[in-house]
């Protein structure tokens, strides 16, 4: 009943190997030691997971399927989002959530379905949005007399509602969040990064001042932006959407553009401020501190599931996913291998010793203990380095007799025996290493594939043979915009709030230019 | 800029009036002392709330606008939950999900929209619920080759799912709940209890046999029990649905039934097991452990935003809302009292002592310290009161030079001066009286007005003069379930799992009855 324990083999370094690969791996020159290491495992155990190499969008969809994160739904670019991807759903809403409230905003639900004529109220929004909405027309069995669709987004139905709770400065501000699904029509779809319904938050307040919803939208956007690196370990840089970019109705957007293993950039979060457009479209007005009557300032702001995409393109490697420790579901699996009754009880009670004393060090650390019998060990070992667990230990009987338990780092598969009595400290510490390290290496790769161009001949060339991100000078035209994105598929991603260099002229046209804004491939 | 404070004299006791009033509130006798205590704040504080005995209807619509629970969409049918109402939603999805997590259940997210060739798979389900769906016929601009529905309920979808995840009982039991928004087509609808779109949580799981679906199914509505009452102090009664309510597709559907102030049944959960019929329906087969393929086993079950209408209706008064303790979004209010600068600094200053010793005194509590400056005491007294507090606590300047303060309980109003030394100990226990003390009046409550009828003439009568639940015996057959339901309007709400007698016959046709079944007018 018991099998073979034939998983030192498999899991013995092969360091030679490994950096082989890591040097030939992208055609982007990478700067780092070892930035993206390559399995240390043998090469046949990650056989569901096509190289990034060979095929980095097969590999994206590969590293989804061996974590059972999601699925595609039986309607036409919807997706399911598997336990396993949905936890790391709940880890990002749990801190989020937190940040959210810390700031003073609290949840509400405002309904799924949006009357039409709500959304032509606004009018660069219907035009923006219309052509993506899914549209109800039946209900309880009879046609309806006025469409509804379902909710792309909510500015128009929570602006109506804000319209009938606003009526003094005394209810200003009103920072409002909701956690919810929204459904935007694609023709193409790509698990996590795009499909036709998603699961987000999306804040909405309203203000006295057009300087505080301005500093709202900025202090969102910091938020997601300490969120993206604290949490996700992912680097991201903070901009201005130019007029093309912008939200439907705002007046003006952030966003947070990351870039992923293969130079693409995605924005992961946006934070709009949309002046007085929708107070306007909706009579959301007020009366003032002098019994004037005015117009509130709103804004509005979300991240979405398309985070969990960012995470995976950003950390994980060729034998599935790396999940930093402090959004991991998961932080720590204590594998027991075991072939018999004896060492069975053994190894549990063992790992039951290191779990408390990990529980004891840190409060709210997730453990599991894998008790499964019908696993080999290295089926086991393989299942957890596909769910990207952190921190893998690894106890058999002579650890036991030891009293001392391997330890395998996801991130750079380092292993070491770690004697019982500093087990906890060992892996608390080393939980802090692999955030740091994860986050650091993204920030290397980005800064090794982040180049600046002074010519619209050296852009082309960037972006026909390194990709990555580019700065250049632009004359702030639609035109422009336009002519670069069709002869490069490269867009303006932002203007960094971080300005790198004051004025300059367009790569373009040598028209003067303010400052330079970030280019790149864009998911 | 302060203003006097003028809240002393609304808020001496006036026992006379409220004892008075008590007991003629309603036509249904009331056994216990002060089961719904009415204001002891003047009359006039709570004018924008109709009493009971006026209007029950309007007093719950009323109730409802004064907290802020929730208003109105501009789609017909459809509710907006504003952020007080949506707090309690959010303590009410913390303490289940931990609850379904401590049992083995995990989270995922499901499709918004289902195809409606699915919804036809399973005969009795398409029956039951293509009259209420909501039918997308239009996305991308285009018209839909097949028209999809908004999830009514996800068995269908997720059989599909089910049966692409499971193909052997090692992937045996299946267990996953979601979070989510479901929609209804409602001609009638009331907020919380009854609107088109709602939220709730649905879980699917499946199983190796028939036995343990039916352990899952009654473990599920047991955690659903516990919840009630433990939680929101709400007595439940157990049991089976008859053929007539049962739910489209079940083999069997059991539920909790509880008793509303207006004597009122509202079913706020139900667990089904379904048996094969959707295992068959969606094909979900497994190989056995004799490599025999076989159908799975499954259970759903769910609880919604309607148990915030249950809420409400068994522990509010005419005054407004009352949230027992263990689920309150905020547990303990303290407000300072003052009349100048000095005086707010003062009682700023013992506010935040009390604070900090609650929450030195019990983990986890939710302290809200009331520091508006804009509204009189009495006024803020009134918001938190209508906001169902369970404990205020008042700070003025004389109660901070005693070192004590006034703690109000919201149940029964008493008033206490408490000293600092004591005042954690004492709100903590006083907490666990009042969370107590509103399962003890409601229990009673329900006791009072729970009938047995031992012929259909008496069943009428007890209908007509008193209301409430009526124990009867019943044949079984659906015929005499309908006349019963169309001259009594009372349904049958459950055969309850605690049986109360074994055989008797049938209070219509006097043919034999196995057990007294549940009758009740329900909303």
């Amino acid at each position: 009943e018991f099998r073979r324990v034939l998983f030192r083999s498999l899991c013995s370094l092969n360091p030679t190997l490994s950096n082989q690969a890591d040097k030939t791996f992208f055609k982007l020159s990478v700067g780092t030691e070892a930035p993206f290491a390559l399995s240390k495992i043998s090469a046949q155990m990650a056989k569901n997971i096509t190289p990034r190499k060979e095929d980095y969008s097969k590999w994206y969809l590969d590293v989804i399927a061996a974590g059972q994160l999601a699925d595609y739904a039986p309607v036409k670019g919807c997706m399911v989002i598997r336990p396993t991807g949905y936890a790391i759903w709940e880890a990002m809403q749990s801190r989020l959530d937190r940040m959210f409230k810390e700031t003073g905003h609290v949840n509400a639900s405002f309904p799924l379905l949006i009357p039409k004529h709500f959304m032509e109220r606004e009018a660069e929004h219907v035009e923006g949005f219309s052509p993506e909405c899914a549209v109800v027309t039946h209900g309880g069995g009879k046609e309806l007399e006025e469409p509804l669709m379902i909710r792309p987004t909510s500015e128009t139905v929570i602006g109506h509602m804000y319209s009938q709770w606003i009526q003094s400065y005394r209810d200003l501000p009103v920072l409002i969040n909701q956690w919810c699904n929204v459904m935007r029509w694609e023709m193409r779809t790509r698990l996590f990064l795009r499909t036709s319904e998603f699961l987000w938050q999306e804040g909405h307040t309203a203000h006295e001042t057009a300087d505080e919803a301005q500093e709202e939208t900025l202090r969102m956007l910091e938020i997601y932006r300490i969120f993206q690196e604290e949490y996700l370990a992912i680097p991201v840089i903070t901009g201005l959407k130019s007029e093309a970019e912008k939200f439907p109705g705002a007046l003006a957007t952030y966003s947070i553009e990351a870039m992923m293993q293969d130079g693409k950039a995605l924005q992961s979060g946006t934070s709009h401020n949309l002046g007085q457009n929708f107070a306007k479209a909706f009579e959301i007005d007020y009366l003032d501190r002098n019994n004037n009557r005015k117009f509130v300032w709103t804004t509005s702001w979300g991240v979405s599931t398309r985070m969990i995409g960012g995470l995976i393109m950003t950390h994980s490697d060729d034998d599935g996913l790396i999940i930093p420790p402090k959004i991991a579901p998961i932080q720590v699996v204590i594998v027991p291998i075991f072939n018999n009754d004896q060492e069975r009880v053994q190894t549990f009670e063992f790992a039951e010793k290191i779990s408390n004393s990990l529980n004891e060090k840190m409060d709210k650390l997730q453990i599991k203990i894998d008790t499964r019998d019908n696993l080999r060990p290295s089926d086991k070992f393989f299942h957890w380095i596909q769910q990207g667990v952190p921190v893998r230990v690894e106890v058999g009987p002579r650890d036991v007799k030891k009293q001392s338990a391997m330890v395998v780092r996801r991130d750079v598969r380092e292993k070491s025996a770690v004697p019982l009595e500093n087990i906890s400290e060992h892996i608390v510490e080393l939980l802090e290493r692999i955030q740091d390290n994860l986050f650091q290496r993204a920030l290397d790769y980005r800064q090794t594939n982040t180049r600046t161009a002074t010519s619209y001949e050296e852009f082309k060339e960037i972006i026909a043979d390194e990709g990555g991100f580019i700065f250049a000078h632009w004359d702030g035209s639609k035109e422009i915009e336009a002519k670069i994105k069709q002869e490069t598929k490269a867009t303006i991603r932002c203007l960094p709030l971080e300005n790198r260099s004051e004025t300059g002229k367009c790569m373009v046209t040598g028209k003067p230019s303010e400052q330079e804004a970030l280019f790149a491939i864009a998911y």
